[in-house]
């Protein structure tokens, strides 16, 4: 077992480094205000210090089975929400309630997810193509997959994809975990209907207000269906009891008294000028890296033309204080690789610009 | 796999229970005030929403290894601290990081750390008499145990009896888990060596804000040397990242403001108080249920020399709206039990009566 890379170059990059390589939301965009006059409220009621239900307070789990009847046109009640300690915690919760020894995963897939597998050993195996995917998958193993600005590809699954592969599932009789930490967070404000939509019975759609709302207070969630839901509670009251109750009624009268959606919209409208600069700069200084300027979510994902190991080129990078993420920790057989990952939502201009003019020093 | 009786009792009990069942502080001693002032302090800095570090913030975990320096008289640095998300976490971190598959528990033992052990499909072996766990107990193998206050049964490990658990570990070079919810919640003020102390090495301890701040923020933490920390860390990164960041700033800054051991002894004087209460209704009202005063903790537990299952009596309890839990869930085996445990911190003087007078009805 080794640690994330991701988790380690966090831990020891310091301030003068400029940091395309963590998933971090912009801090300017959090709701700072909201959250200290929710706090305040929350705190006029004991029991929001008090220990709470495994399953996740009732009118949270509310609200979010009512954006997935309303958003995703998706019909959902509170039973089938389970809160969880941020979406990462939805991986080893599911997991354990299963007795599949077998994961699909997309190739590049989350490194977070990835892990988890790994410490639960189970058997991964992945895909690059639906033609690979339908070779491999077998009755009840599993896959996992990330249908809307994937991380790290950025790819996001067209309709008659999403139908193809819920197509694949049913026939293969599998369970799917469908990952939509980015689903919401989308530049032109479409939300495409997700997978599990399109095959209710054995799948579980991860959410998060990490992304949408802020990271640190840790909630995310599972939509599932009833008889799943009863499976996983017993996991999450065995691991950690429930998920601070303050936090999800911190969220959850940050709701009340918030449009949530607007919040998202003028987020998205930001780290769409955000990423619009980054791909400026790259194009300019960088021209020999190859990518699509993404839809949505919080990276650019591309492939070096002139070199072939991105890893390499991270590890010079670091040493000058610019840190991005290479390609090479997203697959699991860990293969060399000339691509990479950029975030674009915590630098600022003035950061990026001089970060990618030092990586065109680097790779010249 | 099952769903634990007393998270169950705890869904299904409605206002007008009486409940001596769950293991809740009492809510009218939260430090609501301290906590709403360090929440407006916390909230001036955008990074107490933002990802933070797996280990858990440097400043939390600093305040936590001077406790064991100053009030265990262990000396502890904050890189032999990991932060949990409640202390309920460090069951499945600390097992997924260790390649042993036996556990040797006491008889009977938490409830929460036995699911924990049996989602994680481990071998359990249950002791009594220190003689059994000399005999049960082989290399590399862990023994789980509260050295203080059991739960549920009260016991308090004596000094020599510490010293002896340290010395059968040290002989077999095994680990041990020693969970410490209860150690500072102590009606006498005096705070015992953790055999931990005796036995550093291969040793984890165990602690939480749960039962002395407040359960509903989750902050927990596991004590242990450098190189199990390590390798704890790549379990709990993948787990959930890391615990709530604004969770832990709020209780260090609420450490930075407030004596926390001055709260612990109030909030020991008020248990201790409705220990009392409690202990002297059952005296009077329910002769036949034999017991200790227990010298700290939560619970007062005992055996019922009328009745041969309290499983059956809690069941007719609750149907008389009063809950207990019966001792049988706290075995590993689930033999039927005339034991059960009681809460006293959360019932008012006057449910408390009502509650044992119920109960000796139903026993007459």
């Amino acid at each position: 077992m080794k640690r994330s890379y991701i988790r380690k170059i966090l831990d020891a990059i310091d301030k003068d480094t400029i940091s395309f390589a963590g998933g971090l939301p912009n801090e300017d965009l959090f709701p700072l205000k909201q959250i200290s006059k929710a706090s305040k409220k929350v705190l006029k009621d004991r029991s929001s210090l008090q220990y709470s239900k495994s399953q996740g307070i009732d009118s949270l789990r509310e609200k979010i089975a009512n954006f997935y009847t309303r958003v995703y046109n998706l019909e959902t009640t509170k039973d089938e929400i389970l809160i969880t300690t941020g979406s990462q915690q939805a991986f080893d919760i599911i997991l354990k309630s299963l007795n599949a020894n077998n994961l699909i995963v997309e190739s590049p897939s989350y490194i977070g997810a990835l892990s988890s597998f790994r410490i639960l050993k189970k058997d991964i195996k992945e895909f690059k193509t639906f033609e690979q995917l339908n070779n491999i998958l077998k009755k009840d193993e599993i896959l996992y997959c990330i249908s809307d600005y994937q991380n790290p590809s950025t790819y996001t699954y067209t309709k008659k994809q999403r139908e193809k592969v819920a197509n694949i599932l049913k026939e293969k009789d599998a369970y799917l975990i469908e990952d939509a930490a980015y689903s919401l967070l989308n530049f032109k404000g479409k939300i495409k209907k997700p997978i599990c939509s399109f095959y209710k019975d054995k799948s579980y759609h991860l959410g998060t207000f990490s992304k949408i709302v802020a990271p640190g207070l840790r909630v995310g969630w599972i939509r599932a269906n009833k008889e799943l839901i009863e499976k996983i509670l017993v996991v999450k009251e065995s691991l950690d009891l429930h998920t601070s109750t303050f936090n999800q009624m911190l969220i959850d009268s940050y709701l009340d008294d918030n449009d949530l959606f607007k919040h998202i919209k003028k987020n998205a409208k930001n780290y769409k000028k955000r990423m619009n600069y980054m791909a400026e700069c790259m194009e300019k200084y960088l021209p020999n890296f190859e990518f699509e300027r993404p839809k949505g979510g919080m990276f650019i994902y591309g492939k070096f033309n002139n070199i072939k190991d991105s890893m390499q080129l991270a590890t010079k990078a670091l040493e000058k204080k610019v840190a991005f993420v290479p390609a090479q920790v997203f697959y699991f057989d860990e293969q060399i690789s000339n691509e990479a990952r950029f975030n674009f939502t915590n630098c600022n201009f003035k950061q990026t610009k001089e970060g990618i003019k030092i990586l065109a020093k680097l790779t010249k």
